[in-house]
């Protein structure tokens, strides 16, 4: 945090997202099955905040989306609440247009397809819920015309990190993905530490076990560099961009 | 707080549970869909807890049987932390004897039929989850020859408090219902306050809406009475009792 002040005073070179407005999403999403329950994920949001709070640091205005977490916003950071994946996708494209997006939530892949407004009822005999596919966030701000300069996704497989975050990076059509490790055994869900591979191109990066809160600079450092010379977006409105 | 540690000062008379072992569960339980997905429910688990804090300010050994929360254990209370149903019984079963026992818990009514061992890959499509039933907690402690002497449940219900308490009552074989309304309009769940009805054996008593925590102390002043003159249990080694 002191670092971050001394940075904060040393002026724009230390603020090199200044003028930039970071998209991330962050956390798990639930959907419902009925008003009662619902379905969830181990996602615990931390490194999805993490990178608005070093986005934030670095001068940027930053939009959070975030599913439900126990997380409190970072401060500067404009936080829009969300449960389900359908919300989130929703609320992501109010928030456009970004310079970078940062896609870091634990998206279900499914939303139950059909949900009753009355409380499922045990006497009902054991029910089966048939999952329908959610709409995919990352490719879908992807291929928009008015996509983010930088389209970052976050890929939890796993194994083999560097190989199906390149597959993942092609098949979403985004620019970079950051692969990380989410079997049990690696303890990074819920966990203050990450273990990330961060593939950009064609060539891959390991990067060692570290703070989600040093993840979330690197990341962020480089997304400024990478955003260097491009031009700014228009100002509107709201985003104070 | 003032009340009790005068209360905690007036000597036994004030502390009517002394000598006692309380068993309470509280909170969701979750129930794995695969390494990273999970069934869940809105419960707080607040209620429960203060329930656990309430029978240990009258004085008694109290073991609080959890499931996920974002709660702090109330001092003074044994706090036993487990996920599913399956484990919320087995650890039911490990704390008794009990001279009452209330279950506040949500416990899910159902678990995943199956659940693998690798994360449900997308590219599989959208699968269908068979529910199997869960083994019924309160039933089972309720129908056990070494049952505590008292046996209360929780029923979370949409409408007719009373009538659907005293159904449940009957059917589960336990002593106390209470009930209360859970649909999404009364806006309990999650909340620090309770609108609930209290059925012991054929009468009903309809509580006015008040914070969870005076529910629990009001809860616990009326198990207190029915346990007087009641005999002890024989002393265990780690219940304190």
């Amino acid at each position: 945090v002191i670092v971050e002040k001394i940075e904060a005073m040393l002026g724009p070179e230390a603020r090199p997202l200044a003028g930039r407005h970071i998209l991330v999403t962050a956390g798990p999403t639930h959907e419902p099955i009925d008003p009662v329950r619902f379905i969830a994920n181990r996602s615990s949001g931390k490194q999805g905040y993490a990178i608005a709070e070093a986005a934030e640091a670095l001068g940027a205005c930053v939009t959070l989306v975030s599913g439900p977490t126990d997380l409190a916003a970072p401060p500067g950071v404009r936080r829009l609440n969300v449960e389900t994946a359908e919300e989130m996708l929703a609320a992501v494209e109010n928030a456009l247009p970004a310079d970078a997006a940062i896609f870091a939530a634990a998206v279900a892949d499914w939303r139950v397809a059909e949900n009753p407004s009355a409380k499922l009822k045990k006497s009902g005999g054991a029910p089966t819920l048939a999952l329908t596919e959610n709409p995919d966030i990352l490719k879908t701000i992807a291929a928009r015309e008015d996509r983010p300069a930088l389209v970052v996704g976050f890929a939890a497989e796993t194994g083999d990190a560097a190989a199906k975050g390149q597959e993942k990076r092609r098949s979403k059509g985004c620019d970079w993905i950051v692969a990380n490790d989410v079997s049990p055994e690696s303890g990074v869900f819920g966990s203050d530490e990450n273990d990330v591979t961060l593939v950009t191109g064609e060539s891959a990066e390991d990067w060692p076990r570290m703070r989600k809160a040093e993840v979330a600079r690197r990341l962020m450092t480089r997304i400024a560099e990478a955003l260097e010379g491009r031009p700014y977006l228009p100002t509107r409105a709201g985003h104070g961009a």
